[in-house]
């Protein structure tokens, strides 16, 4: 099936986090592709993913990178599509905060949908939500797992019991 | 014709940073409603509101608000939709971190696509694109969006050559 | 007995922490439930204990929470007890600073009284401080507790001269 | 009618956003004191001021400072009432975040109850939250002002449709 | 005669903090050229730049930018010859930060040497600087500015005497 | 040999870091005093140290303490003897930042000569320059511990050699 | 009379905050000089300055800077003296963060006695608490000096009064 | 062969971070020379490197340093080479926010090229850069070194898809 969500990451050292990402869309059955894109390193590849991207039938866009994370917002610079970036705390980051800023404070034109820090899984849900907008089966798994998180925290209450 | 993105915010105070948000959506004639929802004045409002918004046909919610800044991710919590949440640098804040960290570092299973402190035209962008997964004349018009930018820069170095 | 201070957390995971508020309560008799309600996963629920918690005869509702912490503040929200938050830097946490600004940098009309990151005991120890206001006997405990943190800093004396 | 309330600030340059907390005790009609007492020039004043508030009937005390504000936590450290502590940005802070660490991040044994920079009319609710769990009229008043903040978005709303 | 040193920004807004950088390449008479280079709106314009910057005699680029600041680090990806990286606090930066960040936090095999906040006369001065490594009479020439700056605080200490 | 320093801190637990002043001390042979005086548990007995220190034969205090470090502070208001800061970063600290804060931050009429986070071995070498100051033999060892730095340097030099 | 105490600055801009120190010194009777000493223009006068303060009488050296602050730890670095270090929230600071940490946090051997952002006041203040280590007659001068601050909020609260 | 860079550091503590960079010297058959130079140790020996580094045929100075980090910029103070700076998270660094700030908000007319918190290896390409703009074979081996950075992207989406 082709893929509609593109995952995409600045180093292999990434691939951990973004792990959450991927099982998120396992779990709802979105078809992806994984691929290492680096900004820095490869940034003419970059440049052709996104302008690739939508003329390949992806949908959303998933991004992580850490450090200086340019990744998330360039790619957002060459797609149409929304890209949602992911900020890594690497090795090399400065307690995620430059992670965070350099995905964040995108200038006005060219919007990155931020999640949390390391927060793979939630752009994974965040990229269901879009595709669910114009599919009424997702959407109606979106509300089942909405219940889900709720049985979990009625569990939590009886393991409190004991 | 049926809104098809909510605007929210917390205050009338927020408003004048959040027709950014609705300038866009004007420009690329997407149909949507405003409404000052309160997280703490009003929060089983704001549970309806979540509740609904899905049901009455809303595709995306954009949500502002300043300091303990907890509307966008409450309005996650009780929707399905994609919420956007947009810091905002209220009279109230320390710098605008306060409004960012709420926002931004929701836990696992209920995302907030965040946006630049103060930038609700790259909310209404987001929206936009969200959109225009399911809707190809749309993401036509983000297309040309995109070369409106690049001329933008191009009349810069015209201006900076006289 | 019946309760008179409420302990909630978002998650199973804040419990190690919010133990220091039971066992302060605990050391002072105070009667007191403990419950998982989150504002995320189970935002009515939430919303409902709020409502219920002066009715059923709460007088302090103690909250913990962590990384974009809603859970004091929309407790707050929904009811006119005194709410006392606790910031805990939980693992998704940007050093803490996201726990502590999204509790304590609530709008006018719904204060939420913070404590420091991760101070538990300090929560209970303030709930005891207002039940404290209408109760001699409970004044008088914690004016016992005042010499207690005395002897504490003699005894810490005398092991210095040995 | 004997002060209920004590409230305390450093300087005479804290008046100004001081003034929010007495407004609002005003507001519920809650007979309050106002007094300068300074931490760092008159430390024994101080000392005397926490070690009689409970003795002279005062239930609660509300103590402002900026900078290194030491006031609330060493009022807090001489009485056994629930001392509510205001960060002021003073033009000596450094954005504010000396006078929120200072006062919020107190030791166990020593709680003082926070609330946000400048934030004194919510130090004044919260006082009144405090009086009110022993005070059923006042409980009543309350979830009066409750209805209030609904209605000033109910106002909003109808401006915002004008 | 033929450029230098590349000037570039991400907007024509940036270009009153550049002329700093233009300012002192004239001081020291360094043929230079100045370009509106958007990472975000021009991105494949960008990589061109940064691709035939050695090839057309560029010795050094000076790149400025604020926000999600890019530019710098993206034109490193694709240049081989020194950049050197001006952070810019426009209005829509969180204090500076995070231009300073998404800047200065660049990955292994890709440095940008950044300069102080808004300080592009001193990214003007490294460009001569860099340039004077392979020139006898310019590093001659920053020794006697070396000997201007002793004398400016001469002056100072003049003035100050009467 | 009557004490001239006198090193306070809140807690035993602070000792290990407090080590390095008194080692420091004793490396120069100045006499000194240890104590625990805690600003929020013990507040008269702190208020009392600072008064009777000078009258005592004290030259200098050396506090240290962490989170919010009221001690340091709080011993300048009592005594008009020079107070160095030590911000310790404590287990219940946000980083030290709010240690460093609380400390530093100090209005006017009160100083604390602040060192740096944990740097207990810079407050033992500041005291002894103020000691130095009215003592011609301590101010010349204090010249020779300014050549045993250097050598250190050139010993580290010969190693690198190796 | 010979200067006591030496008041130096990085540029003639700083002289504004400044002034607070030399004001205090001469309400003591303090005899001092004044000087512009640059570290980054002016480095072999800044090293000649810290190695003769002694030798020329000086006992105590107060140093202002800003930004990337090295004055006051270099002259530290170069003299046996106590050294001051003043932050200034220079134009081309971040928030004043730059100036704090750079005087802050200096490596063991080499300590500057730290006082808040701009509080040349303190520095002045703290100046004369280490001259009157050794001068009875300054010693009695800063009692007096500690009566003011009282008499100061006593003035405050009859103010308050009317 | 003559060294064209030096590589100097405060202490032995920072020669493991300071590796990266004479690897990346190595790599590029750039001599180079090491030595420790500390700022507030030896004050006079690091004005003198300076001052003489030009002279014996460096071209570019490589400094690390941590906590508060003066010796790139007062290296930079005294050369007229261009010197790059190192931000060293070091023990007593506070999550190395001092040594970032105090290398890099240098004042107008001393530039320091900083790069990443313990971005040796940057340091040192950036360093093989400079050089490289006299240099044509060097730059040459740089566009060799940029196909290296693409190859490892490409091992690495081989690694991937296994």
């Amino acid at each position: 099936m082709e893929a509609k969500v593109g995952v995409i990451m600045g180093s292999q050292s990434d691939l951990p986090v973004m792990r959450g990402a991927t099982e998120m869309l396992e779990k709802f059955n979105i078809p992806y592709e994984v691929e290492i894109v680096s900004a820095h390193r490869t940034p003419e590849k970059m440049l052709a993913y996104g302008k690739e991207a939508e003329k390949k039938g992806l949908k959303v866009i998933i991004a992580g990178a850490g450090g200086a994370a340019h990744l998330p917002g360039m790619v957002a610079a060459t797609s149409t599509l929304p890209v949602i970036g992911v900020p890594i705390k690497s090795s090399n980051s400065i307690d995620g905060w430059d992670s965070v800023l350099s995905i964040l404070q995108m200038p006005n034109g060219v919007p990155v949908a931020t999640v949390a820090l390391n927060a793979s899984k939630n752009a994974g849900l965040l990229a269901i939500q879009v595709l669910a907008t114009a599919d009424v089966s997702l959407m109606k798994a979106l509300y089942n797992y909405k219940e889900e998180l709720k049985e979990q925290v009625a569990k939590m209450n009886k393991d409190l019991d004991k």
